[in-house]
């Protein structure tokens, strides 16, 4: 990660954090290393959630030439006039003429080639046929149910801009128009690491961290557990192929937290040990990057590396702030986090150090928010009962009761409720 | 789709809609047939996005022991009284000691079982080792850094309850608590019917239901395309293994229109025509059940099917309206719609019929809704460029410009524009 110039890098285990780095100076650093990955040409059915690389333009007119809309008579509108329930206007019915001629109507479907001759469509709530003729109950205006060439797009005029995400939808509507392949901005390959050693069936930040990869755009491309020492970590960290490297583990204060030895060595570590509760020995900088070679510590030179905390809660906490906005930048998505916001008022009081962004998690009851306890090294059970999280930023000591504070929900339910 | 008594059969080809059933009374009729399906058990690093079926309980208590819950120096608290920066006091270091004596400090990592006789971790910021001797800058109070056994949950206590669907972060968090496996709710298999002769290249409704049978839970088992005559949707309508089908296409007026006779043959047309624009011509009903034979027409005995128009904006109101519900409640999520919710003025004007539920496209620009023009048997381009969409109820006749309205969000960036 670029920017700022690097500490002469110091070992701090056992001897905790001197100083610490403002959050905002870290989200600065990965805000200039997160730049948009190329873009790749995918098929437009497997492009729902992708972002488009390049505006989108209709490759024909759409229509491409003039329609019947929806399905009924065609007719000359003129022949309708005057027609009611009462008094119903006689027309000959043509099956399949290739042509309206005056006084006749034609069965159409809606999305057929629109016969010429005929300047609308009477739906069939407004005429019947009976034996080889058509009663008309009801007049109808020229131009009725007609789809004109083009009447959707040009060809060449664009549909979707650069940027745009493509949703559900999307991928069949663009189908429609006869699109069949899309540029998209490449999804990002993350190289997960859990470092430490392996617990059986207790790892709870692989599943944790590949789960929000997959959520911001990103691709878990190679995940190795069980990384348990400096050297190993070393190796997981110069190996090829991703665009950015992420380290669950090993990066606190204690004797066998060798983790940012480990990128220190190997390539750069930009800084280590951030003014953030929980999620505070989070550390950021560059990999080597053997295909593109350079320094490292440059954008050109590296590949971005976060190194988060082991404890699941300060590790969840430092994926949010940090690395989830460095696999949506590099995917060409927004920053901002991608939760929902409710705005809502606050039933406790929540304490916070002045100095230190706090990531608080909350549980939503009866429309308000209650603060959860943030035990030291724990909140697992806090962190499942919450709806959402509220982020004090650092010069607050905090929220009083009944202060209207924005909460970043976590689900879609926390809504419903 | 149960509910009411089935009007008798009626051939609306040719003919048109003497009647249309209300946009409530179909919901009630897909409420009704649309029962929660029965649970599975998986394990739980795959489990984000489902639905839980049954409560889940912490397995043991939570830290099963003491333990530090921070990386520090373990010591008896009394020790540290009255150390100051310029007064330290001075403990003597005893690496790997099984237990705290008075005047001692062991190290100890964040994790790590906690060792007897101690009561609280100095963090290394506030004490310092030099040789065999630590430095203490800070005194610390007793219980500090130490997590208590079942401090989080004790074992059998409830952690997340029934009907949660899983975010991102908990399968980890759940790994941390020693849980293996959790029973969800199994994920409906919808078969898919593609009606209608195939276009190559320009089949939108595939991949557009196939997105959101996803995005709402579900799971496309079979897909069929280009399914083309009466008899051949009728033998899709009969095939075993599915818990819905949709069939996208041939639902009109038109003569080609025969997806209702193929229901009405093998099985239950419930109902057919609703007081809705666009994605009037949709029809519910159930499909034989061969894995549960009973009368059609019964939640025992069929299979609900949901008719969707083929015109590709009528077909996507048809699905967010009925067909998604339907597969969201078979998993046991929410009926509403899964957008998100904004409320915002409208810069023009929506005329919408009386009587007729009006599904209608909007664009946000500068914090208002535009509406976009529907035409008749249109409207792709507008669909692509809408952020949202506005639902007009049965007894309004529209809104004026400058009112304020509830848009449902396509998309997740539009909140960021």
């Amino acid at each position: 990660v670029a920017g700022g110039g690097s500490q002469p890098f110091q070992d701090i285990r056992l001897r905790g954090f001197a100083d610490r780095v403002a959050v905002a100076e870290a989200l600065r650093r990965i805000d200039a290393a997160a730049r948009r990955l190329d873009a790749e040409e995918i098929d437009v059915g497997t492009a729902a959630g992708r972002v488009l690389a390049a505006p989108l333009a209709a490759v024909t007119d759409m229509p491409p030439e003039d329609r019947a809309a929806i399905d009924g008579f065609a007719v000359q509108a003129g022949d309708s006039l005057g027609a009611g329930d009462y008094d119903p206007v006689i027309l000959l019915l043509a099956e399949a003429a290739p042509a309206i001629a005056p006084g006749h109507a034609v069965p159409v479907a809606a999305g057929a080639a629109w016969p010429p001759g005929g300047d609308a469509v009477l739906p069939f709530e407004r005429a019947q046929a009976q034996g080889n003729r058509v009663e008309v109950f009801a007049p109808v205006a020229a131009g009725t149910g007609i789809a004109r060439r083009a009447q959707e797009a040009r060809a060449g005029a664009v549909l979707l801009d650069a940027g745009h995400i493509l949703r559900p939808q999307d991928p069949g509507l663009l189908a429609a128009f006869g699109i069949e392949r899309v540029a998209v901005v490449r999804r990002p390959r993350v190289h997960l690491v859990i470092a430490g050693a392996k617990e059986a069936g207790h790892d709870a930040n692989g599943p944790m961290v590949s789960n929000l990869v997959a959520r911001d755009g990103g691709l878990v491309a190679a995940l190795a557990s069980g990384v348990a020492d400096r050297a190993a970590i070393a190796r997981e960290l110069a190996a090829p192929g991703a665009d950015a490297v992420l380290v669950a583990g090993r990066s606190g204060t204690g004797s066998d937290d060798v983790a940012p030895l480990a990128l220190a060595e190997v390539g750069d570590l930009a800084l280590h040990g951030i003014a953030l509760r929980p999620g505070g020995s989070t550390a950021i900088g560059n990999a080597p990057n053997p295909a593109r070679p350079g320094r490292a510590g440059t954008p050109e030179g590296g590949v971005p590396v976060i190194l988060l905390p082991g404890e699941p809660l300060a590790c969840l906490v430092a994926y949010e702030l940090f690395a989830g906005r460095l696999i949506r930048l590099l995917g060409g998505r927004g920053a901002a986090f991608p939760h929902r916001i409710c705005e809502v008022e606050l039933a406790g009081k929540i304490v916070s150090a002045i100095g230190f962004v706090e990531f608080r998690p909350v549980r939503l009851v009866g429309g308000h928010a209650e603060p959860l306890a943030t035990s030291e090294g724990g909140g697992l059970a806090d962190a499942l009962r919450a709806d959402g999280f509220v982020v004090v930023p650092a010069p607050l000591e905090g929220y009083a009761p009944g202060a209207r504070i924005r909460v970043h929900l976590f689900g879609e339910e926390a809504e419903i409720r």
